[in-house]
């Protein structure tokens, strides 16, 4: 079975908004083993509507629009659909309560009782969330869904109600193949080191290998289709042991896990408690330490000291050791570990201190040089370790971008600590 | 002139990837006063790759193609255009030299040269990142430029080679008009009570009014089109002016202006200074108040408290305050913003506590429920208040979105202190 997306919506023509509807369906349909082959986007333009549905119904078997449902004149995508498949819109009386319902005595701006017109024989897909309704139209041969464009809507009515249908009426014939893949995560190596250890690897087609890359992180998926689930599985497991042979030790997790979530589920099952006393990084390693649920098992007390004043005084800094070696050093990052630990009595205590920049960097101590100092009692007393990490000769980082590498090198740290 | 984008790949089909090029050279585009009517995705698939860029070349002066352009065998957009406008690709020595160049003395593997191929009539556009060069294809009654689908390489390559190109040879002819936009920034209002608001504003076409969305944050984006930038500016003020009258006590800024980056401006003129003791935003607020390049001119401590009891030793708390009223209250928020004024000295003290969720609900203190006290000298002596923020009636949101929403709620509040 082939699907097509259509994106309607002049917002997307002019960049004001990213379609990230299209990823989210195209994922969604490839789990149902759905083949998409073209993604379209088109503005709110009757003629461009039609056409593209045209070419669109000649190649696929399923249109998913997304788009154009809203209760302004410039919305037009059921008019279009419903003109191109000779369909005539009518005033719905089901669908005008269902409006009222939901603005629960409110007065109810006219131009919104536009969004209870639909075509008898099409099927409504409702919206949990707003006034506007999706709609399934079965012509001959082909199948158009519609959708409105705000992601979080169209997610759960694809969800609760396109789901089920297409389970239910069109893909019962058993024939589909599945797509399943799994995703291996990694952190402390840059992508193009990754592929360079495994560039054998990815001569394959089914399974698939692919590599992806975010701020810190990278990530392989490998992909198979097979006629179910478990052979697809199958087909990824010898490649999945060979990327743990070559990259293991960059590898913190897998499919859905987080580094913070996977450094939270270490803590918790060792009984083991973490502090931070951050200066360039201003709480964001705090955060990511208490994105989990249950952090307070693990984390009590953590400081963002940013100025020099502050380290000395809330960590129990020799106030001497910032003037003889400055701010950012190692000594001052090991002081800042050595002064939390006594501070908060926590088995692992993370002091950062660098420059996050655009300015204060100098030759010496560029923008991007940052100190981790660690001390922890892991070992049965609390021992110190610094480590140094040098963004200076990356070009072109932002300072969110130098600030989110040195929160990841902290916790990647963290994780090594834990293993 | 009207242009298309064709981006390939399969993974964007496979919703592996979010297609964010289509929007930036939408925007890009716009800018030129170029429009831009359709947006297709097709996968790595020589029959389908022309059977669009036919459809294209009909309907469009300018086609850009982005991906397709690594050195794998699956990459074959060069192949696929030049094919399609029947040209032949030619190993090229000059492109050789760059990717050695690149390469610097490492090890290059063979399949590199791949990308040193091109037809002799396409002009190069370099990549100052990769090793993926675009080429710009001249063809009779319109042109194709490709990039390759990494954004940063693509967006790199557009702004140094396509766009003097276009200005030099496409619109050089003084006819086209240029497209403005002004963004109106917002906080403390949703979507849809601001829309109510100006509902009868929407109703224009140039300039245009759309609303925007994003969590906690929302956005008016007025654009006109003119013959030059000074008239589509003449266009906006009239309906801009209407927006600020409407609903100037939510708006922040505009533009590129961040609520951040409003506060530290008003902090650093006023030379005040500002502290946070976060229990359920675990940092977050701490790091948004130190996203701004110079924070530390207003920010020298700020502490997470996540436990009861280092709320207490750390913020000067008498501890049966939490016994009496629970941690989760008014009094404990405005306890912490009172003890942190005492410990930190600064000028504005937040106080946060709240329930992020999604476990430790209960029907008196719900998930979602947040208190912030402020303590604050501004009127030349400390003096505290109590805000409530009730998120809980507010379905399906998660911890990660609680947090996020309670940080922007923080930092409104500073900002109408500000003001």
């Amino acid at each position: 079975m082939r699907a097509e997306l259509i994106a309607i919506g002049s917002e997307l023509l002019l960049g004001q908004v990213v379609n990230s509807n299209a990823a989210y369906l195209s994922e969604e349909l490839s789990k149902l083993g759905i083949d998409v082959f073209h993604h379209s986007t088109v503005g709110d333009n009757t003629k461009r509507i039609q056409e593209i549905l045209k070419t669109a119904s000649q190649r696929s078997d399923l249109i998913i629009t997304t788009g154009g449902l809203g209760p302004t004149a410039d919305d037009i995508s059921h008019e279009s659909i419903s003109e191109f498949l000779g369909l005539e819109m009518k005033f719905d009386d089901e669908q005008k309560k269902t409006i009222e319902r939901k603005f629960n005595g409110r007065n109810i701006p006219e131009i919104n009782f536009k969004q209870a017109c639909k075509p008898e024989s099409a099927i409504v897909i409702p919206n949990p969330i707003g006034t506007a309704i999706g709609l399934i139209f079965e012509a001959e041969g082909f199948t158009i869904a519609s959708f409105p464009g705000v992601p979080i809507e169209m997610k759960a009515m694809f969800e609760t109600s396109l789901k089920p249908y297409l389970e239910k009426n069109l893909l019962n014939n058993g024939s589909s193949a599945v797509i399943v893949s799994r995703d291996i995560r990694m952190v402390g190596i840059t992508e193009s080191e990754m592929a360079q250890r495994i560039v054998d690897l990815f001569d394959t087609d089914n399974p698939s290998l692919a590599p992806y890359a975010s701020m810190g992180e990278c990530r392989l998926r490998i992909t198979a289709k097979a006629d179910d689930e478990h052979k697809a599985r199958n087909l990824i497991q010898p490649l999945h042991l060979k990327v743990e042979q070559a990259l293991g030790e960059y590898i913190y997790g897998y499919d859905e896990d987080t580094l913070p979530g996977v450094i939270a589920k270490k803590l918790i099952e060792g009984k083991l408690t973490i502090s931070s006393a951050e200066s360039c990084t201003g709480g964001l390693v705090s955060k990511m330490l208490t994105d989990i649920p249950g952090s307070s098992a693990y984390t009590s007390i953590n400081f963002v000291t940013y100025a020099n004043e502050t380290k000395a005084r809330f960590l129990e800094m020799d106030p001497e050791l910032i003037e003889k070696h400055g701010a950012v050093s190692p000594e001052v990052a090991q002081a800042m570990s050595e002064g939390l630990a006594k501070v908060s009595g926590s088995d692992i205590n993370l002091g950062i201190t660098g420059i996050a920049g655009p300015d204060g960097g100098t030759e010496e101590r560029p923008v991007g040089l940052v100190y981790l100092g660690i001390t922890d009692n892991l070992s049965g007393e609390y021992k110190s370790h610094v480590s140094k990490l040098d963004l200076s000769a990356r070009e072109n980082l932002t300072r969110a971008q130098i600030r989110e590498l040195t929160a990841k090198h902290c916790l990647n740290k963290v994780r090594k600590l834990l293993a």
